[in-house]
Parts: C-alpha cells; structure tokens; sequence
C-alpha cells in the first residue's frame, strides 16, 4: 500500500502520526505492507519552498494510491486577504491538479457524546447521513475572477458542467444505493442558472436509480433542516460552495467535530483527512483529539484498498475507547489522557 | 400614514389581516391617520396579470411611505425550475426596483418559547443579534447569467461595487452602534474576489466608528458558529447569497421562526415582513400565527414612521399574548384559539 503523508500545519503532524500507529497495528495484525512517504503542504511548505503545494508533493500524491492529510492553516496568514501565497491556495491547487471532485463526509452521532451536541439529545441521536460536496468547480474556480480596472468592482463566476454534474450525481447516488436510498440535492434553482443545470442533470439520470427516492432542496431550506430535523437525511449532495457552507453546519450539530473523517475522491488519487481545522494552539502541545484523523484512516482503507474487516477493527478500538474514557481533554477535561497516549491504546 | 399592503400568497392575506387590525388599534388610541392601499404580488398576481410584481404594484409601493408585505409562493411553481414566470421573480424584481439594499433580520429568543428551539436552552437563552443582508447585489443579480450554446455549461456572476458594499457597511455599523458595538462581518476573503473588496471596504469605513469592535469571519466558520454560540453575535453583515442562508439558519434556532419579523430597507421605500413563508397547507384555515406579521408592522412604526412608543405597545401585547396563552396552534396544539382571535385579543 503506497500511502503519501502530508501532515501540514498547526496539531497535523502529531495527529497525522496516531493514524499511522494505528493503521501500523492493523498492517501488522493483517499481514499487509504500507510504505508512507512524507511531503509538505501548506503554511510548511510555504516556509520551506514558497509554495504551499509543491511540485514534489503533487508528484508523490499522483503515485500513490491514497493520501493521508492532516491539516493546513496558520494565524500568520488570517486577517491578511492580501498576502501573495497563503495555505489554501495548496489546498486549493491540489483539489484541482488531483481532480478531487467529490469530498465526502459521513455524520455519524457516537452515543457517548451526545451531551456535546449543541442540539437536543432527541433531534440528534441516531442521525446518520452523508454529505457529499462538489469540490472542483463552482465559484471556487470558475473564471473570470477579479476587480476592474478602476479597482471599484469586483467578480467572481461560478461555472458548471453537465460532465461535472454528473460525475458526482452518479456517486451520490451509489451512495444512496448502498444506505437508506434517499438523495437530497440542494440547490438554488429559482435564483441560479448553474443550479438550474444540475436539477435538470440529476433529473436526467434519476431513471438509472429508479430504487433511490430523490428531493429537491432550496440551499437556505437545506440549512435550517439540518438542523431542524437532521434525521430526515440519507445523502446529501451539492456545489461546492453550498457544500463549504452546509457540511460545516452538519459537522457541528452531532457534537462530535472532533471524531468526523472525510474522503475527497478524486481522479488520480484520494484523500483522506479530519474535517477539524489545524488548531494552531493545541499544536506541539500533544493534547489534539486524533479520533478524526485515526477514522479518516479507516476510511482509507475501505475507499482505497477495499479493506473493510481492517477499517471496522479501527472504529471498533475507537468506539472502546470512547466507552472506556481514553481520550484527549476535548471530551473530558478531568481524566484526559494525551494524543499519543490514545494513539497508543487505539493501536494496542 | 400611506401604506402599501401587498398581502400575497398562501396565508399571507389572513396574516396581514391581524396586522392591519392591530396597527388600526393602535392609531385609534395614538390619534394616527393610516390609508392602507392594497396591491397584488407573488403567484396571486401571476394568475390575475401574468407578472408576479406588476407596474400597478411597483407604482403605489414607490408612493407609499412603508410597504407591509405578506408571504409569496404557490406549490403549482414548486419542482418545475423551466416554468416561465414564477413567483419569486416578483419578489426579486421588488427588490431591485425599489432599490431594498438592506434586509434586517432581529433575532431574538422569546422566554416562553425556548422549549421550541432545537439547540438546547443554555445555548440559546438570551441571544439576541441583529443579522442584515445585503439584498440588491452579489450572485442574485450579477451578469452574464445562463448557458453555453451547447447547453453542456451553466454560469453565474456575483458582482459588487465598493458602492454598495459601503451603503450597507455604514447600515450595520449604525446598527451596532446604537447595540453592544459589535460587527462581525461574514465573507469568503480566502476564495473571492468580491469577498476580498468587501472586507478591504469594511476595513476603509471602520476607522469612522472607533467604538465599534470589528471582526471578520469565513462563512463556513459563521455557519457553526450561530449553533455552537449564538450569543456571541451582535450584529452580522453579509452579502447576498451568504445572507440568504445564514439568516435562515439563525431564523430557526431561537425556536421562535413563526415570530420573527424583517425589514427590508430600501432607496425609495421599505418593507415589512415576516420571515416565515406562505405556508400553502395553512391557507384559508384561519390557524396561521399572525404574531411575525404583526412585530412587523411594530418594526415598520419604529423604522419607517419613528413612532417607538407604539411600536413597543404592539410588543407589549404580543409578549402578553404569549404569556397568557392566547396563541395559535403551532404554540399550543391543545388551547389554540385561531388566527384572527389572536389579531382580536391583540388589537384589545
Ligand atoms: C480553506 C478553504 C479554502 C476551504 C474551502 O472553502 O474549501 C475550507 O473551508 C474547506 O472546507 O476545506
Ligand atoms: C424566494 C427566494 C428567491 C428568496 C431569496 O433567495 O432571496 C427567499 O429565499 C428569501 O430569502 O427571501
């Protein structure tokens, strides 16, 4: 298994580092081979090489076959639109070089913390849906982009393609397949052309899944249910701005931001990373959460190399030691053990 | 006092009913003379004269001191994104032409009423933000909008100018001041370009209102942060498509959705209006909760006529309404008395 490893910014490379001990513990146990490589991303790379996705890194991504990522962002960049390279121009650049066109979030609830939802207990428990965001097009990349001459406009275009559209309905609707059969697409039809292409593109290949029960959302409807009503959700699937907005928003309701993996499928390889940002105050200081990064892990193995029975022994350590109370001081600030030491327990 | 009413849609007649009694209750005791002139809008006026804003409306609104504005929408328009003339077409044509570059949403926690709120109690409890969208600009209105000659591509445009970026930026910091001197100012510096000349505008403008505490937040991070602590807002300025999304997320976590009014600030004129929508399964049965539409008419008092003391009257009496009960049934299924008992008992 050729994994590259790109820890990035701020906790990344200690929770990067859990991961890797636990899926060293399933390799070891399963007979199976991983080589890791290591490369930067950026604000790391930007310090390194003034570039925050540097050629050698796109280079190793492209020859493996999944990436394990941890996270990028650093203060020193916030509250500076103007500064010339930033850390998610490399994000950015390797969603696009890699052709990572769908990003992929599970929201799962973990009953043990049920209590850290900002929701009520009864609304959220057993929600259990994914969010599927459209992550190479839209307004993140479409062009022209820019300020007029005069410097006193300023635009930005969202495009879409019906290939684009697609690409990603036809997954989610695998998706769907495989869970409750139920496709929420969400939109804002009545206002945007492109929205317009993609209903009429998931009309057109809705016949193929004639199982799948499909529903058409306006993007601010979309933002209340989720919370209003998050059960009611098998997949979701949207552009990619909406998705930035909307699968931040389920992220939070479950209360467990800190234990939730994500996959971005791409053309040449896929990624793998927590949903959690890079928390530059925690970094070095060994307290992060690795949950999310260690099933990020999990579902690397399942996506990329197929290995279910691996992936499900990583969730059921994580769900022990939930039970058991092994974790960093996020989830009990009284008997918190470190990063490294629920990597160690995971991973024994 | 000349007030153009524009009932609309599904229950909006039966709403803007309860108002008109009210703010009639109110000018009786204060000795104000009102004319209410009505107008069509929204689906009602499709089917009446094919334009769902028509010259007759647009005409007595550009004369009308305050518009008082009911709910627009009509199933038959749902789920057919190719219908030629639809109903929010007249509610974006309004708002262009009567130039309603603010829309302001209080959001506000009603005591009796945090048990409806899906966010847990402590959460919620004594928030109290004003969010205000821009409402004439961004990707509603920017061109070119549509399809490649193929067919196979779809484009939007958001475009701003530093112009009406300003206009609504001095709105919200007035806004503020007149609050706790708060302004969180909601964008996507790190992907666009409009995004970029928003907050380089606000940062121009904020040095005018020292008092005022700035801070700026990416609307991934805005749409967390209004479930996870919503009291830390005060007030909240957003662009178009941001604000379409963000104000009805916060529209719903106070539990108080069926209460919440807007104003809708405009060049020519404003207008007022509940949050909530048509509500076509309610329409005719006299159970719709008139009590949004009513704090609308209060907030048209304050801001469009500058009569506080009787805007605080009609609170007053929607705030005794709720505490002794006399509510309809999306409050209290089992001693619901009906839409226009609650005008009644409001306007006594
Ligand atoms: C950092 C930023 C460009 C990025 C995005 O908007 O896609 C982030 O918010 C995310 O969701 O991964
Ligand atoms: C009906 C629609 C065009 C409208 C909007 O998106 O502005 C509505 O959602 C609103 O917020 O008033």
């Amino acid at each position: 298994l050729n994994i590259a490893v790109l820890p990035g910014d701020g906790i990344g490379p200690e929770i990067v580092e859990q991961a890797k001990k636990v899926l060293d513990a399933v390799f070891a146990k399963k007979g199976h081979e991983a080589i890791y490589t290591e490369a930067l991303v950026g604000a790391t790379a930007i310090d390194k090489t003034g570039n925050p996705y540097p050629d050698e890194t796109h280079e190793l991504c492209m020859k493996s076959d999944a990436v394990l990522f941890g996270a990028i962002g650093d203060p020193k960049y916030d509250n500076d639109p103007k500064a010339k390279v930033r850390p998610e121009q490399g994000l950015l650049a390797m969603r696009k070089k890699l052709g990572l066109y769908a990003n992929i979030r599970p929201v799962a609830t973990f009953p043990s913390l049920l209590h850290k939802s900002p929701l009520r207990a009864d609304l959220v428990e057993g929600a259990d849906f994914v969010a599927i965001r459209e992550l190479t097009g839209g307004i993140y990349f479409g062009r022209p982009q820019g300020r007029s001459e005069d410097g006193q406009t300023a635009y930005d275009t969202s495009v879409y393609t019906t290939e684009e559209i697609e690409r990603i309905t036809r997954l989610a609707f695998d998706f769907a397949m495989k869970r409750r059969k139920k496709l929420t697409v969400v939109d804002k039809a009545n206002v945007l052309a492109t929205s317009r292409l993609w209903r009429e593109t998931v009309q057109s290949i809705a016949p193929d899944y004639p199982e799948v029960e499909v529903e058409y959302m306006f993007v601010d409807n979309a933002a209340m249910q989720l919370i209003q009503w998050p059960k009611r959700f098998d997949v979701m699937v949207t552009e990619n701005m909406f998705g930035d907005i909307l699968t931040d928003e389920a992220s939070v309701i479950t209360g467990s931001l800190g234990l939730l993996p994500s996959a971005s499928i791409g053309l040449h390889t896929s990624v793998f990373e927590p949903i959690h940002g890079s928390y530059p105050q925690a970094a070095g200081k060994n307290i992060a959460n690795p949950l999310a990064t260690i099933l990020s892990g999990a579902l690397m193995l399942e996506s990329a190399f197929e290995l279910k029975e691996e992936a499900q022994m990583i969730r059921k350590a994580v769900d022990a030691s939930l039970e058991q109370g092994k974790v960093t001081e996020d989830l009990d600030k009284e008997n918190a053990i470190s990063t490294s030491e629920v990597g160690d327990w995971i991973a024994e």
